[in-house]
């Protein structure tokens, strides 16, 4: 099988409180074959507790990057997955870990593209705003009576999901598609979309209270629309000839 | 779908090092809606780290069973499925984690039978001879770099698996099979086994030496066999005509 995909697949803790934790998902990382973890503004780390629950995946928290915010652990991703519990929000696209773990390959299995699995801290789970900055979202279903799944049980279910999907298509005879487009990343979507916000609010038809609702709205439609980069070059050029950027 | 399916199904720790492992193991069944745990010879427990990696899930702890021996564990279930690394044995029946869970709601899922799931010692594993009580084994694809899955992420994920079957069995539209059989509880399995060695002994061709290997192709085979309650009462009733029971 192809490890190298795996590798294009990160895995996001934001905010975590425990070390313990964080040593627990680089353990479950590395039995599956992955080995990028991406930590944003960790509470304790590094942390004797993280190294071990680590074991021998050690390695991977050497390599393990700490970043500020969520948008620079996710620099480069053309997909992001949101871990959650959450599910009722209007219009996200929601999905399980089996289906998780497809849309990921799909991504970094044909031309080597990156991509994230997200995680919230272990009491609060994802923010809306760290959930709205993942186009797809998945859930582990678990039992109606008790739904706390441990952080790193809930990753070891994912990375699973990731090892299995890439075995069975590493057993599948037929030779994948070449990619037809080169997917934007999701900075680039962000700035798309930070775009046609701005020439929003220099529209005649500018309003703050109907604006504040479009961005969400906006957020989801492109999360959805999963554009290639060529896409979102147009679509920027058409902004600008419509308002020229102010020289 | 049918809750009681899953929770005639129990988790056996066999010789559990660490106590926080069993409350993660605890943890993992409830939120999977598993909630029969037994621990042999655990070397700490109770002990405050369980309950504390426990969470929400100290009531599995309370009524958890500790036994001197996989066989009391085992006792009254029809399938036991170790959980283990081992798979280069011969002859023994091996699946994965989605095959085991199958097999055991297979044997729980129609008749309210009892089957259960089998881990071994952190460090050391299953022994020979624990392996060697249960029918089935079963494996969790692993990185060829690094196969050492935590205990309870490898609980995790054979029970996620349960959970995903009952899910998919209770979505199925045709009403299950009735029963053709009472299958064979693993007592009554390890009754005919040691009635068949005892009766081996007993006879003219008895060899110590080639009655050694016996026993071990005598227990795959009849893993495999996966026999019924008639089956074994008419076997042990026809070792019984060839050999009276000395009176």
């Amino acid at each position: 099988m192809n490890e190298n995909a795996l590798k294009n697949i990160r895995v996001v803790l934001t905010r975590p409180s425990h070390p313990g934790n964080i040593g627990a998902v680089a353990r479950a990382m590395k039995t599956m074959g992955l080995n990028d973890l991406r930590l944003v503004t960790p509470r304790r780390y590094p942390d004797p507790e993280a190294d071990a629950r680590a074991a021998g995946a050690i390695d991977v928290l050497a390599i393990a990057r700490v970043h500020d915010t969520l948008e620079q652990a996710l620099e480069g991703c053309v997909l992001a997955v949101a871990c959650t519990a959450r599910h009722r929000e209007l219009r996200h696209e929601v999905t399980d870990a089996r289906g998780a773990a497809q849309a990921l390959l799909d991504t970094v299995g044909v031309a080597g593209h990156t991509a994230a699995l997200v995680f919230g801290n272990e009491t609060a789970g994802l923010t809306a705003e760290e959930a709205g900055a993942c186009p797809l979202w998945a859930t582990v279903p678990t039992s109606a009576e008790f739904r706390s799944l441990n952080i790193a049980a809930a990753a070891q279910i994912f990375v699973y999901e990731l090892r299995l999907a890439a075995l069975a298509r590493a057993g599948a005879q037929a030779a994948p598609a070449a990619p037809e487009f080169e997917p934007a990343t999701l900075d680039e979507v962000a700035a798309l979309r930070a775009h046609v916000m701005q020439v929003s609010a220099r529209t005649a038809f500018y309003n703050p209270v109907s604006s504040k609702r479009l961005e969400p709205r906006l957020r989801r439609l492109l999360a959805r629309a999963r554009l290639d980069r060529e896409e979102v070059n147009i679509l920027r050029g058409f902004l600008n000839a419509l308002f020229p950027p102010s020289s």
